[in-house]
């Protein structure tokens, strides 16, 4: 039998936590523990048999783990997180600040490089999975437009953004594609969308005591880039009403490719996520992508790469003549 | 300015003609000549720039092409002419004869890896890009059920079986899912669906002169493993009505993962095909298989390859950087 492949999980938050879940899934991994800045005794874990420790005992580069799954935040967590810990493990990141992403990845190669050890930045849905799509799509049709239309699905950054506001006790933030966009996309039109006739806007909020429902509302709708180009709906709920019926982090969306081929031909790639979980998706797809990143150190190919640079083959628990034999 | 890959592609049928156009939209290849079995000065090429040639003038392995692409029948060209062709030049070939691709891999292998040649093998749509999904859902998704539906669009091979039949004089079948197990499947139901519980047939014929209508309608969906296991259509028409109403070959199809994740939520990626010529869809897949085989010759990776082997950033004619800004 071979060796099972070594998990650690460094930050404990959603994604760590479906991270945790996935990697019980998994035939050929197990987790070897979780890593976090806050103190290991108020934490934990799903299975009381998970050890939970401090990020202090990452810091030798000794850790019994193959690779390092990071779970931190884009924003303040993994722009350092993930050079640090590539400069003594493999690593895979979910680092989804679009622009970024080549810094970020010129940092994680020139740790990852040194150390020799193999990363793969970016991966998850959104970017990951849909990042893919986009690839394949233009590559298979280059005469064509590509949409990605994200939801219906809760996003965290809108709905953090409503939380800041005075007089809001608490929020969450649906985004929705447009029914009459996705359908002028499957029909072929190729038409070109602004943000506003791509997606609306549903908001649920708890007001705090003596709130002006109105002042919170318009503060809301008028918010320049976050909801001004939006169709946007805002439901006042009470605290229970929030916690009873908006608990659940689904999300998902398209993306598809409309193109011709020289013949004149329609022709259409259509990919649709439909998540019942967005956390737990998006840890489904690290755990995969660290399966990758394994078989990269050990055959010596080292440094950061993305999803692009990786060759499906290095996804799957199976064997390559398996994979032939069942799934081509 | 780089240098062009010269496309070479052999066997004029539906698919050659689709390679021949989708060249045609490609910032990075060019099309060196078309290689036929058939006598040359029998055949015309969609731009009269085009050289057509006898396939003998492959013989001596010097003929100005990086790639040919196989654009022969799996079932009587591409066993022979895969392996033939990969002893000299770099190869990519649709064949879809799925229970066969391991041994066609084998024999292309070895004569490529003699050669020090690239192949990429059952590349298009099904096997194919249909593939990668099936890949990716499980990989991403280990706990839950791929369902492959097909259609709507021409069957060549149903169409086949009926053209053959005593009293028919020409036919076209088209295979349909069937929408109430894909509104099962897409509800995460994870159905056990039978052959004729997830696709029907529909079959347009245009009898022989003095044919029994009834004894032709009888011998089509009366037949085993064809159309016996389907709820089956048969629609007479005449000669005219086909060539007029059923002269495109479009299909496509769906890919669906319906799976769970560790704490229960469901999760699906769907793929969605909608194609308006399957050869010229098919044609663009292997165009872009042909980029990556060009590269990994250029790099020394040798031997036969399938789609599952290679990594997405291949197929593309950007760059890499490029494609990181942009795409990921
Ligand atoms: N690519 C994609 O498709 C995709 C999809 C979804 C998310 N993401 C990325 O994933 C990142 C992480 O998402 P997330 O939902 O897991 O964020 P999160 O729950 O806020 O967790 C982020 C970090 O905050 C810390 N933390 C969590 N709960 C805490 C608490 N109660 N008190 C103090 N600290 C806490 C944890 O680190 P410690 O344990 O070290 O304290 C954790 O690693 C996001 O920033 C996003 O960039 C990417
Ligand atoms: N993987 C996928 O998704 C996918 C999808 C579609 C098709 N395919 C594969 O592609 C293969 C080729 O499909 P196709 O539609 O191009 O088949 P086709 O039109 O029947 O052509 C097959 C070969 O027959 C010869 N030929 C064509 N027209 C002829 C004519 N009028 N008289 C005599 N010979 C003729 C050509 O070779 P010469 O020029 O040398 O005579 C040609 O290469 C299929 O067998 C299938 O396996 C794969």
């Amino acid at each position: 039998m071979k060796d099972e492949i070594r998990i650690g999980i460094v930050g404990y938050g959603r994604l760590g936590r479906g991270v945790e879940l996935s990697v019980a899934q998994q035939p050929d991994m197990t987790l070897a523990g979780i890593y976090s800045r806050r103190s290991p005794g108020k934490l934990t874990a799903l299975s009381a048999e998970t050890p939970v420790e401090s990020v202090a005992a990452l810091e030798k580069g000794d850790a019994p783990v193959d690779v390092l799954i990071l779970c931190g935040g884009s924003r303040d967590d993994l722009p350092h997180q993930s050079p640090r810990y590539a400069r003594q493990y493999n690593i895979v990141d979910s680092y989804d600040h679009h622009a970024r992403i080549p810094e970020h990845l010129a940092a994680v190669d020139e740790a990852a490089q040194v150390a020799q050890r193999s990363a793969i930045i970016s991966s998850g849905w959104d970017p990951g999975l849909f990042s893919l799509q986009r690839l394949i799509g233009e590559a298979f049709l280059p005469e064509g437009k590509t949409y990605t239309f994200w939801g219906e699905g809760v996003s965290q950054g809108h709905s953090d953004v409503i939380r800041r506001l005075p007089g809001v006790a608490g929020a969450v933030q649906y985004t929705i594609p447009l029914e009459s966009a996705i359908e002028a996309v499957e029909g072929g039109e190729q038409p070109e969308l602004t943000a506003g006739e791509s997606h609306r806007r549903e908001c649920y909020v708890v007001l705090a005591p003596g709130a002006d429902a109105e002042a919170v509302r318009e503060a809301i709708v008028s918010m320049p880039d976050y909801f001004e180009p939006y169709q946007t709906q805002v439901h006042f709920i009470t605290q229970a009403q929030l916690e009873a019926e908006h608990a659940e982090i689904p999300h998902g969306g398209y993306v598809i490719r409309s193109a011709e081929t020289g013949g004149g031909a329609s022709q259409l790639i259509q990919t649709r996520l439909a998540l019942g979980s967005n956390p737990e998706f998006t840890a489904s797809v690290l755990v995969a992508y660290a399966r990758a990143a394994y078989r990269l150190c050990e055959r010596g190919d080292f440094g950061a790469k993305t999803v692009f640079d990786i060759a499906p083959v290095l996804l799957s628990a199976k064997d390559p003549a398996e994979l032939y034999r069942e799934l081509l």
